[in-house]
């Protein structure tokens, strides 16, 4: 269920109208690029191509890809600049999840309401399908469509490598799983879910600013920005685990529980969680303070990813 | 066992001394590259990065990074430019490798003659190992010590992911396994290992041109060198697996047999697939006619490369 969706269905959470119409021409515009970006080839291979468009297209909220075309909208990005690097960010977080979602892994049949590639498929097929989405991604930033400065696609390349890497997103899968079954203090958890999640968040924020060569305090602006949204959007995905059901979130709730998985949640008590997560929201918000009215949806976006019940 | 290992326990092979001097040469340059590239941080995902090393280091044959070190060298490339890129593709081979061996894929325990990753660690550390892997391979590639002018790095990233994505390396490794217990004919298995282990053997033979900054027809003949060599590489590679032991050749053996893997041995039988060996080894050796006296080490590899017993 993308955030589009939600928004029309739960007014109650009172999305305010341009948010609501950004969040559905963001949709649009990454299911398009994406689509572009993986076609299907002849041959016997088209089943990766295939798999790869299963686990990427059609679902899921796109925040990182809304964090790149609102970040590269405060500089006059290209929009297809944008859109590409928003492609890439979405193609390796649905590679994060294809693999997450492994019986070695989380072991996690649903995903995005519908079954996990490799229930959908075979667990071979869904470790190439990461793998193959991960080189893609790369390749996406690296070609010349994606900006007229090679020096821009570097540093696209090399800050998405640093954020995903052992030190970034896979570092931080492995300190969750190493994790399971331990005692956790809250610090310990909030740097496994900053590796593991928050470095992917913050990238995304902070590529607007490379693609728009901004200077380096707006860049890191952008990524202080990206990192507290993405502690408060994990925080309140755990409280959405602890306290939903299954057909509301869209993949299995009560996970956490069920394998004595360690999040704030459990660890300060659901009113203290979401007390941290109105806080890192507001901080998040601050941030943006020198962009002034140009930032507004992402401070709307900051507001939402808060109050959001799905 | 690295080729110059081979080289010194075999003289019956009669492998040229040079190369067998600028072979040992690759292995400690690459494997010191490839230490200081892997570093090992503090905190609880040290156990990745050890388990990285684990995969990358103190083995292999080296084939691809001894590729990029001697097409640099027609370029005048400097050395640390040539070996973070030989270490680059190293580990995008090891990733491979890692991922290949598991369970849902070819199921192999023994890999360069030692555990493989999934058995000395387990299978999510294996799985997490393959993908910073190649997160790192890209990281390496765009940071700014590679080259100075990133041109040359965004077209060695996007080269690379092209070289291993679902239209090369994963695209093979899918067909690969859609064909087991299946007839294939010659020109399919061709096929098939062109792009699952073809495409990077070609990267690595053309990253010293991307390096150089070389006429698109040197890296072009290089590219062609690289093919042939690979397809040449991976027939023998199919014919010790057909005749060898798992001691000689450091990974189990049989093992295409036992799962009814079509290969060129199979279709062909071992005399006309060792004359397709030699014949693809010789035309490898052709594409360099206009590199002259300066490509003689790896016209030395094609033939070394056919004639090699493990």
């Amino acid at each position: 269920m993308t955030f589009a969706e939600i928004a029309g269905q739960e007014e109650k959470e009172q999305i305010p109208p341009a948010l609501r119409e950004a969040l559905a021409s963001c949709f649009e515009q990454v299911e398009q690029a994406l689509s572009a970006l993986l076609p299907v080839p002849d041959g016997p291979e088209a089943r990766l191509l295939e798999a790869m468009r299963y686990a990427t297209l059609g679902g899921g909220k796109r925040l990182r890809a809304f964090l790149v075309l609102q970040s590269a909208s405060l500089f006059a990005v290209s929009p297809t600049s944008a859109a590409r690097v928003a492609a890439a960010v979405e193609m390796v977080h649905a590679y994060s999840l294809v693999h997450d979602d492994l019986p070695a892994m989380d072991n996690d049949d649903l995903r995005r309401g519908k079954p996990a590639t490799h229930r959908a498929y075979d667990e071979a097929t869904a470790i190439l399908v990461g793998d193959a989405l991960q080189s893609r991604a790369f390749e996406v930033l690296a070609e010349a469509d994606t900006h007229s400065d090679p020096q821009a696609r570097c540093e696209l390349v090399a800050a998405l490598a640093a954020a995903i890497g052992a030190r970034g997103m896979a570092g931080g899968q492995m300190i969750d799983m190493l994790a399971e079954g331990q005692t956790l203090t809250a610090s310990e958890v909030t740097r496994l879910q900053a590796l593991k999640t928050g470095r992917l968040i913050a990238f995304s924020a902070e590529a607007g600013a490379i693609l728009g060569r901004a200077a380096p305090s707006q860049r890191h602006a952008l990524a202080w920005y990206g990192r507290d949204l993405g502690a408060a959007f994990q925080i309140v995905d755990d409280l959405l685990d602890a306290l939903g059901s299954s057909a509301e979130i869209g993949k299995t709730a009560g996970k956490d529980a069920a394998v004595g998985k360690a999040t704030l949640v459990s660890i300060l008590g659901a009113e203290r969680a979401r007390a941290q997560a109105e806080r890192l929201g507001t901080q998040a918000a601050a941030h943006l303070d020198s962009f002034g009215e140009r930032a507004e949806l992402l401070r709307q976006l900051a507001a939402y990813v808060v109050a959001r019940r799905r």
